[in-house]
């Protein structure tokens, strides 16, 4: 194991990158964009999987499994949806090879399918189709279903677990008799996931509203957790979008209401993917490699044995094992690194790397003295401690850890949030600071977009219950009744 | 919910795709050969994730996630596998769509790929040439990881679960520095399936090896275990297989062993799909619908009132909550059916048509009598209980109904596996009685075709610990030292 990451201030990109591929998170594959997951950072998917399938279930959902491909001829039914992935699919068009006489291996020309296949990019298309037979009443609703999935959007220039060609996700796709339930259950699955974001992933987010430029391909509404890297730039952690009657109108899905009368459903969608794991590598960790929140560790805590003899080493072992019971009992998940390939300091550094919360250290001296060496990830620091009551001290620590990653998290946003008046001060923040930016704005989507053309920056979102102040526009002086959040963004 | 099955004596095929639709297990997508797997159907199948992931994690596997898409040039780099799989995958060949100038969304011929990608039919060649960058020396090995992934294989006949042209599964791919070590890991797994098999599906499964021509592309062994269905056809349930050397050899994976010396690396694969859906429906479900063993069983136990007065409604309701307490604390799975829209009879036929294992009847008298109706599913046999204790009866009774179920299922088979010393009395009992056909052949690929051929059975595995006799080739009179089990397969 190599050590040695690029620091964030020496550059933030190569940073992240490097602490990807060395933490064993992720790596590119040989296929364009596409990228593997290792073991160690698919243990932290599975936990960050296994809290939010939980939180879908308890809010009534169940989940379900759609074909990976859409027919073009249903991908192209909603005109802004197919408008909005059309360019980035990926498309099958035969379904055989053959050995061309020659030895070579070729796509077999007899096998052309009829019609195009879409590698699914998101499924509102194949879902809406197929609910289509599932609803005739307003008894067969709200019909609360979601899909755990690949999907496929091809990206020009991907980030391993930020932007791939292939990625995992979890979409939930909702039929609702009225349009107000509909919303609500928008609404709800944001808070499932600012909920998520805040208090396992402690990262805070600002629950906001898109505008129309940066709306979801076929929604009326797309609400948004926005959260803030080390770098000043914005992240969009998770949508929920509300469709209103798009795909059931693209669909034909009609249900008979009390009174026997034929409407139209209404839908609504969310998701997240694994750029999750991009956000909470991003959000929390440093130069010397990751710093995960406990709740999502896939190793709480790591106790490292440093010995002189094998009667020293079979007595720490001993006592360990009492250590480990008593974590055990406690559900704190932990790994006793006894391999004897490998020195002390090496360990250490690789968990530092790997971002596990807790690090014990078990030397001889400790055995005399009842003592353990205890260190934590986030901090960096370290004290000797008595082995009485051991296991309540690292519970309680591992609570300490995670709301002081979230306190770093959210003092450094407050930080970089910045009110401006004026489109000069505006660049100058963007420029000096990053961060978000708090600004008045016109309201159109031409400002918006000038601003995006001479800044890079993009409105981020209309925060949720948003303080309503008279203003200008910083870039047109047209009259505004409240500020948006500006930033960078990846 | 409309009832009436088809039964399984009248047309067990059409049984089975009613079955499949009615109890809402999964239904046919508007794509070609892809299932929509539905909220029922999905949840049976989390069931069987959950325990297979915690058995493979026990055995010390890990999950990671490898692309979709394979390289044309990687998929034909194993000469038997390309072989293998050639004839029936999708190939990607573009990567945008356009609009033609006209309102038609076409293919755009300018994104026409380099070179064309195959959806995963199997992972071994993208896996492999992953595992060249993460295997250096023999401190590397073993590699022990699986994969949860959909895959496709276009099917030209394709049923719900058992054949579909995209479908779940899970594939462990191991590396190995010896032979002996892979070999262990492909017997390992198939206990580890059919352990899964047994006592979890209730299942009888033999476990065995497949002859040359069953082997699975690019294996020098395939391990599987096979099951009997209730129409006397073998359903192969699951496969581990003993790679060799020949994906190492193909993708050049060599690891440094403990004197410094390179050596190929020796590999595993294995894997059981959603088709294990379709072996648990068919595998005891009766006329009435499906039939569940309550350790799969997502609702193990349903209860539905039986009131003639809101008043009763609400006593019944109260004392029903003990129950369902008490149903709590030991972790039994339960749906208290208190919907007004539908009657009690609606009720227990669509309870029995989706497999629920123990259904109570909670009627006006047992709340005087103290008293409830208790019915399971498997026997369609119920009695009158005292509440007393309750829980403790239903979790006897639920340990009865999985060894009930077993037993049934192993009696089946022993009633359906037939030893026979002549082609004639082979086709005669293949013929008229079907199941398990325990027959002498002399072990070449030639006889066993010409038998696939005339009668349409194949030589399901040779069971592993087979007993060794001497005997002759029913069909060639050539000498033979084992029987081998054919039959008529899915």
């Amino acid at each position: 194991m190599s050590k040695g990451l690029t620091s964030r201030s020496e550059d933030y990109s190569q940073w992240y990158n490097e602490l990807v591929t060395k933490a064993d998170l992720a790596e590119h594959s040989s296929v364009r964009g596409c990228m593997v997951i290792k073991p160690y950072g698919y243990s932290i998917w599975e936990k960050i999987q296994a809290v939010l399938d939980q939180k879908f279930k308890d809010t009534g959902h169940s989940n379900a499994y759609f074909p990976l491909f859409i027919p073009k001829s249903f991908f192209t039914k909603e005109a802004s949806h197919v408008e909005g992935f059309a360019t980035e699919c990926a498309v099958v068009t035969h379904y055989r090879l053959k050995n061309d006489g020659n030895g070579n291996i070729i796509v077999d020309e007899d096998a052309k399918l009829e019609e195009e296949l879409i590698v699914r990019p998101t499924s509102e298309t194949i879902i809406w189709n197929t609910y289509k037979g599932w609803i005739q009443s307003y008894r067969d609703l709200p019909i609360l279903v979601n899909q755990w999935a690949n999907v496929v959007r091809w990206e020009m220039r991907t980030r391993l677990f930020l932007r791939t060609t292939e990625f995992l996700w979890q979409e939930g796709h909702t039929a609702h008799a009225t349009s107000e339930e509909a919303q609500a259950e928008t609404a709800q699955m944001l808070d499932v996931y600012a909920d998520f974001a805040e208090n396992w992933m402690a990262m805070p987010v600002v629950k906001g509203k898109k505008t129309a430029n940066e709306r979801f391909a076929g929604a009326l509404d797309t609400l948004c957790i926005e959260a803030l890297m080390q770098d000043g730039k914005a992240l969009q952690a998770g949508t929920s979008h509300f469709l209103g009657q798009n795909f059931a109108k693209a669909f034909d899905v009609k249900f008979a209401n009390k009174e026997g009368k034929l409407e139209y459903v209404w839908a609504t969608s969310w998701g997240v993917s694994t750029r999750l794991m991009g956000a909470l590598i991003m959000a929390h960790s440093d130069d010397q490699g990751l710093v995960l929140p406990p709740k999502l560790a896939p190793i709480q805590v790591v106790i490292v044995p440093i010995y002189k003899s094998d009667e020293e080493f079979a007595k720490i072992s001993e006592q360990v094992e009492i250590i480990t019971k008593a974590l055990k009992v406690k559900g704190i998940s932990f790994k006793y690194d006894n391999r004897d390939t490998q020195r002390p300091g090496f360990k250490f550094a690789e968990y530092e790397l790997k971002g596990v919360p807790v690090r014990l250290a078990f030397g001889g001296r400790d055995l005399e003295n009842n003592t353990i060496e205890m260190a934590r990830r986030d901090t960096r620091t370290k004290e000797t401690v008595s082995r009485d009551g051991i296991a309540d001290v690292i519970e309680k620590l591992l609570e300490d850890i995670q709301q002081n990653i979230y306190k770093k998290s959210f003092d450094f946003r407050t930080e970089k949030t910045t009110k401006v008046n004026s489109y000069d001060e505006f660049k100058k923040v963007l420029e000096e600071k990053g961060g978000f930016i708090s600004a008045h704005w016109d309201g159109t989507p031409e400002t918006e977009s000038k601003i995006k053309e001479e800044t890079k920056a993009t409105i981020r979102c209309i925060p949720l219950n948003n303080v309503q102040e008279e203003g200008i526009c910083m870039v047109t002086g047209k009259p505004s009744s409240q500020r948006v959040l500006f930033a960078l963004a990846y």
